[in-house]
């Protein structure tokens, strides 16, 4: 039987828009722009910096590093392991999105590398593109999930256990566990899988919480019951994707800690 | 005397919607978010991807490859000649559009290599563009056509017959032939050229439109008629390119073949 | 005490409307599609190339160039150097925004390099990276600015007289001198802080100013003063960071000179 939680989302986002943490990512092309607006927009602070000359220097001023690897090419592995190396040794959390994990070889071996060469916070990606990273089973279209969520509660614990780090599987329900504790998060709206580069914001977002956070499980799972709650007030003034869009910036800047209190759908799984 | 037409551009729309095709684009950065949103909204799966260690392997996964040559530089070109080989080996239809052909010898040089060393199902740009890349008249200013469209009907023709493929020129009545069959196309608004990467999503939308279909000279014009059709609705409610480009993403996934047997407008050229 | 200015900021953003000059873009990846949007919308023509290959030969069809050091790595730092030369050679304004100066010598460095070996017309950048860029003091947090603008009249006159350049601060009041004439700009909206790429969208407004024009100082705090005044619009029906920049573009292309014949807030300092 679910259970009640025993933090508070609400003061976890008026962290971040106290501290507005710094965000260092180093993802792709697609979704740079969109990325640093929900950033910004959520009260982040972010920045884009991927030349091996200055990743360190980045990650010296930053309190989170967000690595994505959509669009990859070899330079950008590069700069990846040694910006992460800087943020282990410095001790701030990084956030691996594994977008298209299991769709081609190179995407799969590069999440392998990052996960076995880094000490990684947070995993966020959908159903197969995690199933993908540890060899399970689960395929990838492209970059789109093609297993539902709800069925990898048990395989997203036992990934947790194997990699030693926080997992989150999104979906229709999004799936946080380090293996131990286990968050069940039920915000959310169809139309964010109708934009691209929803899911590698939502991990940006968990970096900016775990930027301003302590503890990865209830960090990662605020900010997706944030933005998953930003999601179903943008949708209900939208008339299609587009729209869609325009009103989740807005109301990643206009979500209120006291709406979040209320709206986040957060349980603990059993 | 321009006469009707034997195919059903709704129906392929229809197509579309049902298969979702998958999409590979090896685009330029300024429309990389633009074009997968275009096609997310069409009902399509995009997925972006240049390094030369998966372009293959995601060209195995897609339905169609779009290359596009703006923000070129030489990996990007080693890239997509290994996509288009894989494609065309898979048998999937490459669509070219040849961005700022004739501003620069170094774009008209990698069109003219691209189609030299690749069977491309289509090549898709204003006038200016396509009559570039086959040493034609025509000055390129930046990436905008100054050339009209429907004074190239003929050099059109000839160009497919030249390439052996689908040549798809676009401006205020679009004009789409195989050098046998030409179609013309007369959906669009002037808002399109208000807005940047209008031009390039086209494309992938043609790119979707061959991935889902069998005949690249009816899908490109069903394609561009579609896509005209959602600018002139999204025109009705824009003011000014922002609330336009807005307006368009919602268009492209709020148009249903119903709408466009009504509203496509395409005609067979004497 | 602050004096009126002796040139019309509404003459020239009808020149840039009537011109619509070709403004050569080598940015950054975050805001490559939103610069070139907000130069269409402006009424200018943008166009992004980086390749060594064709950089000189883009120049050579452009009225300004615009380098700008967001997203940053080596081979783009080369593709700036041979542009910038040959923007020099042809005789066009070369404007730079200094993104980040201050925050990783990485970036210091590329500054003081581009600095150093271009003529460069306008530097536009908030204070600490324009500060960052002499050896001065001002700290810079990731890119956002940590020094008030108005507390740099005097460092601004000081940088200009010895670079030998435009210097353009932005922040609450903007700043623009060469050393002898000094012009404040109190157009804008905080609302522009909270989107990603507007101080790049306002270097790049600068750069179709100067294009158009012939005289930095006056034709950058033009551009400066039509660019907040469009913020100052769009602001009045945002609801947030997504529908300000949506009605940003639109506000771009919907001010006429006879507006900003009413809202420019331009003064000589005294």
């Amino acid at each position: 039987m679910p259970s009640k939680i025993a933090f508070s989302p609400s003061e976890k986002l008026q962290r971040v828009r106290d501290k507005a943490p710094l965000v260092h990512n180093i993802t792709n092309y697609v979704v740079m722009n969109s990325t640093a607006n929900a950033l910004l927009a959520a009260g982040a602070s972010p920045v884009m910096a991927h030349a091996p000359e200055e990743v360190a220097d980045m990650v010296g001023l930053a309190s989170a590093l967000v690595l994505n690897i959509g669009t990859l090419s070899a330079p950008w592995i590069d700069a990846m392991l040694l910006a992460g190396r800087a943020a282990n040794a410095k001790g701030i959390p990084v956030v691996l999105d594994p977008v298209g994990c299991g769709a081609t070889p190179f995407r799969t071996e590069t999440t392998e590398r990052l996960l076995g060469e880094l000490r990684i916070a947070v995993l966020r990606g959908n159903a197969s593109e995690v199933l993908s990273c540890t060899g399970c089973s689960g395929r990838t279209k492209g970059v789109d999930s093609t297993v539902g969520s709800l069925d990898v509660v048990e395989a997203a614990r036992e990934i947790a256990r194997k990699l030693g780090c926080t997992v989150a599987v999104t979906g229709k329900v999004d799936v946080v566990t380090d293996g131990a504790q286990t968050l069940l998060v039920s915000n959310g709206h169809p139309m964010l899988s109708r934009v691209t580069g929803t899911g590698c914001a939502a991990t940006a977002i968990v970096g900016a919480f775990c930027g301003a956070g302590d503890d990865p499980v209830s960090d990662a799972a605020s900010a997706l019951a944030f933005f998953g709650f930003a999601g179903e007030r943008a949708a209900t003034s939208a008339a299609g994707p587009g729209s869609f869009w325009v009103a989740m910036l807005d109301e990643l800047s206009r979500v209120r800690p006291s709406d979040l209190a209320v709206g986040a759908r957060i349980e603990r799984a059993p």
